[in-house]
């Protein structure tokens, strides 16, 4: 190592877990920083200084291992949080959901919830994360001011929607929210959300998948997430719902399936051959009785899935580390089999499997060397997570949001001791605190 | 309220959920302790002066509701928290769990451990637990000190087994342990606890519970937790696990039946008849990949369900409030029905549900006067809880352990603003740390 050089940021004393292809963990590690990427890591041996830096993070003895990449939420959601639960999927919908939505939502509330979701997320280790809603700009310039790292998707559905109230405009409006985001900062990328394939026709749907061809921008669209929606797509296109989408000439590579619950094998067949992301959002797919995709076989066939947790409503938090923990029991337990989903591939597909699902592989995801600095320092020194074996278990199992210590996102620290430096929390929640009296009202 | 009157304990500026008979909730709700027991509990008026009481316990706008009742736990192994994940049952257990058992469970170690487990249920809201294991003595001294509410149940098990190497001898050395500790402190019940029907002989199950009758205390059991155990239970007796121990004369009033996952109609209805309490240890049996208990019917049908962790080596937590968000999904998912175990019912089930369930309903569970004062505070002003429409929600699907704030158990405070005030925690921590360096070696 050049004596001389002064880093941006060092991080050390903790255990780095780089999750790289040979998941190699270094003891005592040490992570240098220059430039928002990840320069050099090594193991520190005991006596060695600790190498010239503006910024010295010491992680305590804890783990320091990448950002986790929630590859599915509705940001702004949160505003709704427990405002409904234990109801029917459409009771749910149509009588609540959408109803508070088309009453609510406007640029300032998205914007304020949006705050809110960033600091849940940043405040439980989530460095980078995919949604999808309305009112995406709003979403965007609290997205920006959070630090995060983010793709955000603008809404598209074929009926009135809360910033888009002329449906035949919505593609339109996705491609302008793109333009206008599209490398405005290196953090956000734009792209759009095709709600679903029974709420967005064929038309919809190609325009839509033009929009994100000609821009590069990712397609993301729910898919297969009830059996009723497979019902009514086979009804209507006597086609399954990932046949229909695949018919349409939807699935290619840089679209994110969301859900893709109710699929057979000749479905996995085409995710498979057009190089499609998926995310599976376990904790609302299971409030939500919707059911359980079969990840075990995706995984199996080489499909490239990532972890989401949905938005709030349906969750109801947003929490990776616990979603990490659902993930993996439920498939044992729904195999029957506890050797399925073992803590360390469960922990590969919250940070870099999530990464490469929704195209940032190359970016972030895993600690190695030339990929941005987006980290995060688990306190590991607590009762619930002594004694301390496998870090792999321990984050899996044991751990969750209010464990994580201090999140760094290309290079910048953003939450330090458990407090957020981005965001005036306090404020944010006061605010949602007062519309949540007037919605409850 | 008599004007003059000093109380030991005042708690106020929170909602308090009494989880009593009609699930009333008092918005800025005033609690009275003296001697104990909750003497008093009212809304308070704006201008109303509080109480006189020697210690004054402000909320801080959060919840106040009864401690969380963990229904099954084998503390000690917290010394063993991720030492194996991911494994088959009988590879966990006979290559890992019942080795380093054999080899590293003394008085010594099981009292740190407990401590140690302690500490992590009281940080997350626990009051009252039920375990079984071996060393129990060890166990009872560390609850003692920790302040908690337990039933103790000394281990039986044919074989030879950590402090009991002749098998012969496991019944007595249960009915000294109940003599020993029935009646020493007001917090803690003496009991036993046979591993299960197919490693305890039927003399053994016959003796155990003759002991348990004649001292008036509970009678822990594994029962039905594996298809591979109704196999072999239907083998050798020609009757489910159920149906056995009722031959038996084992099912009665004070029994409490741990997982009760493969049963059929026949079996509810025994355990209907019998009047005895069940256990379901969700986190546990997903990840041990053990099966799903019906519980929905259990409910149905009037049975007493409490909800238990297990012990941390298979969960690997103590967190009573994320078992709730366990039990709820896993249950709306597996019946593809969003309405199965609302928040409130599960809330229920994690309190007074649980305390009936170990026979202990009428002292605590609820927080209604005369019964005793275990109460917890929740902190609800936190990102992840915010907003609030609904605090039964926010403790079942968005809350976790972290967000308790302060403990009560019979009138004395035991944790204050996340410090545990009766055990040395990080003494503890150290002590285990080093006991699992060796471990791991």
């Amino acid at each position: 190592m050049p004596q001389d050089k002064t880093y941006d940021m060092v991080v050390y004393n903790g255990t780095v877990l780089t999750v790289n292809r040979t998941f190699d963990v270094l003891e005592k590690g040490l992570v240098l920083i220059a430039d928002g990427r990840l320069e050099r890591m090594e193991e520190k041996a005991s006596k060695q200084a600790l190498p010239k830096a503006r910024q010295v993070i010491d992680a305590q003895g804890g783990i320091i291992m990448p950002g986790l990449v929630n590859t599915h939420t509705h940001a702004p959601m949160s505003l709704f949080r427990g405002l409904a639960d234990d109801l029917p999927l459409m009771t749910w919908l149509n009588d609540y959901i959408f109803k508070v939505e088309g009453r609510w939502l406007n640029p300032e509330t998205v914007h304020t919830a949006t705050l809110l979701s960033c600091a849940e997320m940043l405040l439980s280790g989530t460095t980078t994360f995919c949604d999808g809603y309305f009112f995406e700009d709003s979403v965007a310039e609290a997205v920006k001011e959070s630090g995060m790292r983010a793709i955000l998707g603008q809404g598209i559905v074929d009926f009135p929607a809360p910033g888009v109230p002329e449906p035949g405009k919505n593609v339109a409006e996705a491609l302008r929210f793109i333009q206008e985001w599209q490398g405005k900062t290196s953090l956000i990328e734009a792209g759009l959300f095709c709600h679903s394939p029974y709420t967005c026709s064929e038309e919809t749907l190609r325009q839509a998948r033009r929009v994100a061809d000609d821009t590069g921008s990712l397609f993301q669209i729910h898919v297969a997430e009830t059996q009723d929606e497979v019902r009514a797509v086979e009804a209507k296109h006597g086609l399954s719902p990932l046949q229909y989408l695949d018919k349409l000439g939807v699935l290619k590579p840089r679209t994110l399936l969301v859900h893709a619950i109710w699929v057979h094998e000749a479905d996995m067949a085409c995710m498979a051959r057009s190089d499609v992301g998926i995310s599976v959002t376990t904790e609302s797919e299971m409030k939500l009785a919707s059911g359980v995709p079969p990840v075990p076989a995706f995984l199996k066939k080489g499909l490239s899935v990532g972890i989401g947790t949905d938005g709030c409503a349906s969750n109801n938090n947003l929490d990776m580390l616990q979603e990490m923990d659902f993930l993996s029991k439920l498939h044992k337990v729904k195999h029957l089999d506890p050797t399925v989903l073992p803590a360390q591939e469960v922990l590969y597909l919250a940070t870099r499997g999530g990464a490469e699902a929704i195209g940032l592989g190359g970016q972030t995801g895993s600690l190695e060397v030339g990929k941005r600095a987006d980290l995060i320092i688990i306190q590991t020194h607590r009762p619930h997570l002594t004694p301390l074996y496998d870090p792999a278990s321990h984050l899996v199992y044991a751990a969750s949001g209010s464990d994580v210590q201090d999140v760094i996102i290309d290079g910048q620290l953003v939450v330090r001791d458990r407090t957020v430096l981005t965001i005036k929390v306090e404020e944010v929640m006061t605010a949602v605190e007062a519309l949540a009296r007037e919605i409850a009202s």
